[in-house]
């Protein structure tokens, strides 16, 4: 592990030569599309709460069972089966916060959710790792420290990982501690923690601990991770996934429920069919957290896609996906509550397709005001592969809706009605003083687009994005340089990953 | 010339094994999103009211400065500069309609451009043509009809050229002719003329009247061409843009107003800025085209764009691009003037960078609400190269945009309850009778996308978006069709031309 704290041993890195934006927190001022009329956002729900009332979610956590039960909903201990009337789900989200902010161990960067705040964060959970160089293979844990470290490097990711690319070479069981060791020392972003049973969640409060030398109490009321918890779809939540939600937000910290309601597999074979179930389930998931932990943070989280049809393969950044994405955001917004959707795309390679079923993501979650966008950079291949290019293409991509965001000015220095006065018919505007006051600024300074001319380019070998990307993310890792970490506190991550990892060994 | 008329001697084309969406006309269902305030719409009204009255447009054609002095314009015949009073602007451009149809030789083809509506054409203008198998060259006329079949052959654009790409070796005075001969046999869709000069303009009205057994009075009533008429920005019209102008809106023909105010050299380095200047350009040229034929039909051309402050290369598809797009649109509306906007990038390959920019341009316009998308399909580095590949992505990333403009129904069979009660918990909806009764048209199915796990499409060679295009307009061309053509009306369409070239022969 790099020490921060011990610099005089570190080589010196060499100066950046990636453009980039700064880190900045990234508000939406645009209105959000409605694709759906307020009636049908009520249809959708009526119907959703037809499926709580009339037809239920399984729950497959006795402790689950009890708390909902004790709360009001009607169990069914034999089968599982848990029937919400809508009053109790109203009632309970209504004690979801509509906003709030997550602290990571440099308070500098910590990011809020909800309103029109919009957060950007990394890939989570591919198997598979590629490049140019390599292609693709199984993660291991020197891909994903050289991802995480990407990760840091990209200043348009408000967040840091998670799993952004699973090390299948390190232990099953305590792989999550030696991944969250290296996002504490070589990131000082907010990061994802796994939400699978309640020790991994326990573990990542622990490390946040340490890192910001909190305890459980403080960081309760300043917290600074959050989980994903998946619905099993069709109307499941598995028990490891209510454990590490139980954990979670009895700790204070956020989770974000998620139905993974494909659309002609895992629900319905209509976009409005998989809205109603992803409505039911991930209220039933939120209503539970409320249940657990009254103002437990919570995203409504959307993750409708649909399949091909004629082969069951999972599509991703469809024009349903992106209606999806868009009324996803008014069903939660319709709640209060803060939302989370996803920069998804099905290609297997870094090529247009994986830019252009981006785009389609990427505008659905800006235009239907997502508060997170999850999967942010390094998507490919439907999720199964975190691409080190895709990653560089996607920071591009969103450093340019972060342009996009940010609103014009319109005054009169602006308006350079003296500039237009300045510059005679048919001339030009380089050197009119309006345009030199400007010069440095005026406009987005891509990180990855190539506008030179193309004999220019051809001669620069006529390199296509993709290469370009490669070489932009291997100069961000050899010009990386960790943030700032205490020894002390170093060293005492390092102990708690030891002593866990001791414990669980003695469990085997 | 491949005659219509004269089957027997075809050889029969295999059937086509692209899939496509239909020919369909497209209505844009969504709010428009507004970048800028009602209020800053009127500030940049307001400015660029002052660059009419105070700065005034270079109008460089006598019969124009006669024209538009009579109307009440103060004219400097001795600086050709025209100062318009904002009353007399606004007094002209409330003459232009909101809404008007062109119609092609195919009535069934015919495309409304105003309200909601909104219709793709093809790429205009560069001088290269490329593909992967011959690279870039300059353009020739087999690129020319090539690629005129390619876009008669994609459904999804509505009209078809004018010149996608320059047949350079055909003579530069009489090419159009040759030009348009070829859209008129190959192509039944609404095409763009040439507005460099009156002749150009007036051929294309020959050759439509020909084309539709029509003489000059009955077209000037039903129209079925567009011109564009560019500003040579800033704040100059070329004498043969005015020519042009006058021909086509004479004779009833559509034109596109459109500035090309590429911000930080053609306009202030600022977009509002450009904003006000291609406003005040537009609509001085608009206000002209109603006094030369009240009741014009125009389209406001939005054009802005900004270049490299670095290397002062232009740049398209960036944020400001989107900016600028959308709040053209605004402009366009507070007129009720029918809107045009662009498909545009900068990239010199077909590869993610040009999707990306692509898809800035195209969320522009659908969000800014075009009724026109010029330079839709084809368009590669920065509008020089006509890229049969860029075609196919192009075509397909508007396919999906077609399919996200249309509404989502939602009622109780599409909400499918009843599917989602058939379904347990934890199982799938591929065998559920909801969805075996939806299980072909579900779906947006694409042309291009590749969907297929990594290891089958590894297996079938691993070809990215950009090969697979190529496939696809291969495919496209080796099964092409062309629309029946009246071999009568085939010939006539050589006799002008031939005529037309003996006359141009005799004035050199």
């Amino acid at each position: 592990m790099n020490r921060r704290g011990d610099k005089s041993k570190k080589r010196r890195p060499v100066a950046p030569t990636v453009t980039q934006v700064p880190w900045q927190r990234l508000r939406n001022p645009y209105t959000p599309t409605a694709v759906i009329s307020a009636d049908q956002v009520e249809a959708i729900h009526n119907t959703s709460m037809r499926v709580l009332e009339e037809l239920g979610i399984e729950f497959l956590s006795n402790t689950a069972l009890e708390r909902l039960k004790a709360a009001g909903a009607d169990v069914d201990f034999s089968t599982s089966l848990v029937r919400f009337d809508r009053g109790l789900i109203e009632e309970q989200i209504a004690k979801a916060p509509a906003e709030f902010t997550l602290t990571p161990r440099n308070p500098d960067r910590a990011v809020t959710f909800g309103g029109n705040h919009i957060a950007f964060n990394s890939v989570g959970g591919p198997p598979n790792a590629s490049d140019l160089d390599n292609g693709r293979r199984p993660g291991n844990f020197a891909d994903y420290k050289n991802f995480i470290k990407l990760m840091q490097s990209l200043n348009i990711l408000h967040l840091c990982g998670g799993v952004p690319i699973a090390p299948i070479d390190l232990d099953a069981e305590t792989r999550h501690l030696d991944c969250m060791n290296v996002i504490l020392n070589e990131s000082d972003k907010v990061w994802h923690a796994t939400g699978l049973g309640r020790e991994r969640v326990s573990d990542a409060i622990d490390m946040l601990c340490i890192a910001r030398g909190m305890n459980r109490d403080q960081i309760k009321d300043e917290p600074g991770i959050f989980t994903t918890i998946n619905v099993n779809s069709p109307r499941k939540i598995d028990g490891p996934m209510l454990d590490g939600l139980m954990e979670a937000v009895e700790n204070g910290q956020a989770v974000s429920l998620t139905p993974f309601t494909l659309s002609g597999a895992m629900s319905p074979a209509t976009i409005p069919g998989a809205l109603v179930q992803q409505n039911a389930e991930g209220l039933a998931g939120i209503a539970f957290a409320q249940i657990i932990q009254p103002g437990a943070r919570v995203f409504y989280g959307g993750f409708t896609s649909n399949v091909d049809m004629k082969t069951g393969a999972p599509a991703f950044g469809t024009p349903e996906y992106t209606q999806a994405c868009m009324a996803g955001g008014q069903m939660a917004r319709r709640y209060g509550l803060p939302y989370r959707s996803s920069n998804t795309n099905a290609s297997n390679a870094v090529d247009a397709q994986a830019a252009y079923e981006s785009q389609m993501s990427i505008w659905g979650a800006i235009m239907g005001h997502a508060n997170l966008l999850h999967h942010g950079a390094g998507w490919l291949e439907g999720g199964l592969t975190a691409s080190f290019e895709k990653a560089v293409l996607d920071a591009e991509m969103l450093q340019m809706m972060a342009k996009f965001m940010q609103p014009m000015t319109i005054d009169d220095d602006s308006m350079a009605f003296e500039a237009i006065k300045e510059v005679e018919p048919g001339g030009h505007f380089f050197g009119a003083a309006h345009t030199l006051e400007r010069y440095a600024t005026a406009f987005y300074d891509p990180m990855l687009s190539d506008w030179r001319n193309f004999e220019t380019w051809e001669e620069d070998g006529a390199k296509d994005a993709t290469q370009r990307a490669n070489t932009i993310w291997k100069d961000l890792l050899r010009t990386f340089e960790a943030p700032e970490l205490n020894p002390a506190i170093a060293e005492e991550l390092d102990a708690f990953v030891a002593r866990r990892k001791k414990e669980e060994a003695s469990k085997a």
